[in-house]
């Protein structure tokens, strides 16, 4: 897949951050370059911990050289008593694809569920199962944290749209419509 | 102030980020040593505007050597939209602190009004000139992120306690009561 589009998707988090890196094709067509998850003791202090986090994406960031990173989105109204834990390893996140001169976006969940499944409102287990036969997985990715961020990263990767060489004058390409009919095969 | 601890306090925020350094000697007396502002471009991507924050950040760890580095806590309940970006921020600097090996903390609005002031609901003008009376500065830090900062390093300095070596059996040590007298005196 030479030219193909290489995503980290990072779903982040203190106590679990799921990273996912996948290949998308011109076609959206998209295959698993790796998942997995970093995790942080509880029990260590706050600084230890993020740098814990850091650690683990700046591995994947050298391993896997992804072209793009895109994070979920992180809202104050969600009213965990973890979410500034989750804005915290949010914000390292960005800094590190910035400081790896890599372009950065955020996906809210509604983003994302829709479009890996068509439909924003989707529940965990639709989103699991559609990434797992786009990826042609043999199994659930495991945990919900790393199969939210392989989610994250086919969002992105589908929904920045035709390439600068293909976008025209508003009507669609050959290869746009190759990409449209691939994607709607895929979401099948 | 060979001996006098270094307290770097960050008061979080990607749009302007304060940075207050100041050396607290035994004695608690205090005096600055750096202040000033880290500001972002609204306009930049999130990810250039926390690159720009951590720059900021490392070029005073790396200029003014703190011993600590304090943070203020950011709670989700402040139902502003900055809040996010100021968590975000809040990450940066605990984790840059991870990596230049220092310790963190971090304190509340109200814990950081009431050890420089007595007063945890204090307002921002009582605490700006508490600041400037400690450290014997001619004028009121500006802006105010920037008082802020001083006044969370001068928090951490103060409620601390006292070193190990002068830690016994629960009663104040002579040093102890110095400290103590030390502070009575700085907050009058």
């Amino acid at each position: 897949m030479a030219s193909a589009l290489r995503v980290l998707g990072i779903d982040p988090g203190l106590t679990r951050c799921g990273l996912g890196v996948i290949d998308v094709a011109r076609d959206r067509s998209a295959s698993l370059v790796h998942v997995g998850v970093v995790r942080s003791d509880p029990e260590s202090p706050i600084e230890q911990r993020l740098a814990t986090i850091a650690a683990g994406i700046r591995a994947v960031l050298v391993q896997h050289q992804p072209h793009v990173v895109a994070v979920e989105r992180v809202f104050a109204q969600h009213n965990r008593s973890s979410v500034m834990g989750t804005a915290q390893a949010s914000g390292i996140a960005l800094l590190l694809a910035a400081e790896h001169g890599l372009p950065a976006a955020t996906h809210t969940p509604s983003e994302i569920k829709a479009a890996v499944t068509g439909y924003g409102a989707a529940d965990k287990l639709q989103v699991q199962t559609m990434v797992a036969r786009v990826l042609r997985l043999d199994a659930l990715p495991q945990p919900a944290d790393a199969a939210d961020a392989l989610a994250l990263a086919l969002c992105h990767a589908w929904r920045r749209g035709p390439s600068p060489a293909v976008t025209g004058n508003g009507a669609l390409t050959p290869a746009q419509r190759a990409w449209t009919d691939a994607e709607r095969r895929a979401r099948r």
